[in-house]
């Protein structure tokens, strides 16, 4: 029988806005490419009653509680103690947690150990306890009623570990999960109404298990299709026709036949061609190279860029002409292709684009108002450029103009293959 | 009377992971602002029964639920048909939005209209409609025993627009709201256990409407006061003293005052020496450069990056000698320091920083490991060193890269100024 899980993630500063909850999507993704199903994320306060009312909840909805934060040596963490109540446990010292704690200041961290990091080995006997290698705040799983409750520390990296190396072993251990597929396919340049009316008789014949989901975002339209169902394999199967099917209902458009980010499609373009890449970037600041440098390997296909964040740079970096600076301006197609070039030249790559805007909130002048952007795309003996206005925020404006700069490249990669062929 | 708010999110992508809700980080932020307190905030799926338990469940929570997700054009949107049965509604064309949508195709997305497009101008009977001036998918609101719901589009921009231009404006207008106060202050060096002992007086002598709360990460811990009251100038008054407090206390690792991020912190100190920065990144990939240029204004003391992806673009760039790198290799004190000096010369500012590491996962070698990082800070007449070894993935290794390189130069800075007085 298919087994549901609930993420209860605890800690005012998500309710605030402080913190962006990123461990609760991240949990989600392992989970569900294990085929466990997460069903609802919960975040709620640092309060005794706030945190009760969560478990209450989602024991009503999950068989499968997973719980992270407020596990820290200060007084406002409070998951343990109430945990603790709620099951009706007493806390204990537990001997190993307590010499891993111990090893951890010192060898590790190189402090003294305080009494606060010493009653983090005061832990429910009602519980399991979960180790955590990295961190003084052990994990513990309690059951009742057939259900599964764990608690984990909020800090990214110690929860990870845990749910890797423990929380996943012993879930894929105690019960068996239903399998679940997702396959994605990624479009450019189709809005999603549109794809929808394309799709009207795919979507009519789709069986029961398998639906079909539509994120659009800065563009890029993914399309994901999901099954559930007893037989992995047959599931699998079922699933990848599908993809098949969708992907040529939508060729024209269809730029990804996997969930890959538009910096993923260019450096497999790239790779297959064993060309690379150079950028010069001015009002993404550096967003672009670390979209590329984020990919594992990109170092095969990116040489590098630079940043000109003056005129002084602009100048020192590409070579663009003071005089083109004066005449045109900084943000002007003169500008954006002198970058360029300059930079094919500066990097030596096969490609290089370049970017050159006016980002907000301040900045907008006659003419040219916040949001205006030009870019140019450059190889040897061939240059284009295009101008874009974006309307949004500084930091969606830098987005768009990144996600939009290398589209242009990967278009103009794929137009030069046309040419060839 | 307080009244609490809910925030439901509803979208699958949010239950497996391929999305981070940054959505509910922003409203929660924006509505703490203005003093709204947001008690729960909940992810479900894109089905009609958990849309209805989370409605249901949430009301008992909260006084205002707020819903984002959900309404777009196509079939696995279904927040709209949901509401519209649970508040007992029927849809009716709507001709405003009808015009509105019709306008938005025809002047500004300049494609054809689609019946789903039309169709987006339904909206229930029983609801009044919030309008969306920048999409096709309109805002709702809906009231049932005394509480209100409001639905709005996911997409952040759509959502981000309603919420300041409609929504807050229209809370504001509707309830009075407890007055709630933060104030932060950012600490460097000390770990959460210490600062605990530091401040134990200080929590006891805590009123109860004044809660203190630790948020460590990357290195920097924030010390978080939250304040609740009828009276928002006292206090505002009562909560700024006790930061003051806060602040002496623990004035050795204190950084800032305010909840301001490390490049903000670093980029007022140059700001008030009239100083410029360039930075040189290998290993960090433009994520120092991206980290301050999100920040507006920063082109008054930034002035441009190199990023040397290979050997070839170390040289090209910043003049490091072949020699240099195939003797100690790429990542050694003599290349960062190579780099440093280099980026100052090239793009001629009053500091630079340069890092080159091995952020895995693979790039490992004898000797240097995955996660080894030599960074350096030059001035004219000045450079210093210092290595670190990270053992996280990939990213977090990347991001405690540019947390370190950015503190390094700021430590850097203040002991030039210990230096003169």
């Amino acid at each position: 029988m298919q087994k549901n899980i609930s993420i209860i993630t605890i800690g005012d500063e998500l309710l605030i806005g402080q913190v962006v909850d990123t461990n609760s999507a991240w949990m989600a993704q392992l989970l569900s490419a294990k085929g466990m199903q997460v069903v609802r994320r919960v975040a709620v306060g640092d309060t005794e009653a706030s945190i009760l009312a969560a478990i209450n909840e989602e024991k009503k909805h999950a068989d499968i509680v997973l719980i992270t934060g407020g596990l820290g040596p200060t007084s406002d963490d409070l998951t343990k103690p109430v945990l603790n109540k709620y099951f009706g446990g007493k806390l204990v010292l537990h001997e190993e947690v307590l010499t891993h704690i111990t090893t951890l200041f010192e060898q590790i961290l190189k402090r003294p150990i305080t009494q606060r990091n010493i009653e983090q080995a005061m832990l429910p006997d009602v519980c399991t306890v979960i180790p955590n290698k990295i961190g003084t705040a052990a994990g513990m799983l309690f059951e009742q009623d057939e259900k599964i409750f764990i608690s984990m520390p909020g800090v990214p990296q110690e929860m990870k570990l845990m749910m890797q190396h423990e929380v996943v072993p012993l879930l894929l251990e105690k019960f068996s999960f239903q399998a679940i597929v997702h396959e994605t396919i990624v479009t450019y340049g189709v809005a999603e109404s549109s794809a929808a009316d394309m799709l009207i008789d795919f979507e009519n014949r789709l069986p029961e298990n398998i639906k079909l989901a539509y994120l659009p975002n800065y563009g890029l339209l993914r399309l994901r299709l999901t099954g559930t169902g007893a037989n992995g394999s047959q599931l699998q199967d079922a699933v990848s026709n599908l993809k098949h099917e969708l992907k040529n209902l939508l060729a024209e458009y269809c730029v990804a036949e996997s969930d890959l980010k538009m910096q993923e499609i260019l450096g497999e373009l790239l790779l297959q061609r064993k060309e690379t890449l150079c950028t010069a970037e001015s009002c993404t600041g550096g967003y672009i190279a670390h979209l590329i440098t984020s990919i594992p390997g990109s170092s095969q296909w990116y040489e590098g860029s630079g940043i000109s964040y003056s005129y002084d740079a602009k100048e020192r970096l590409f070579g663009v002409s003071h005089h083109a600076i004066t005449t045109h301006g900084a943000v002007s197609e003169e500008v954006a292709i002198a970058m360029a070039e300059g930079a094919l030249e500066l990097l030596s790559s096969t490609y290089s684009v370049a970017v050159s805007g006016i980002m907000g909130p301040g900045g907008g002048m006659e003419g040219k108002p916040v949001g205006t952007v030009w870019m140019a795309v450059a190889k040897k003996g061939k240059t284009i450029t295009q101008k874009l206005h974006f309307r949004f925020d500084r930091q969606k404006n830098i987005e768009l103009t990144a996600m939009n700069a290398l589209n242009m490249l990967r278009s103009f990669i794929l137009a030069e293959d046309m040419h060839k062929s």
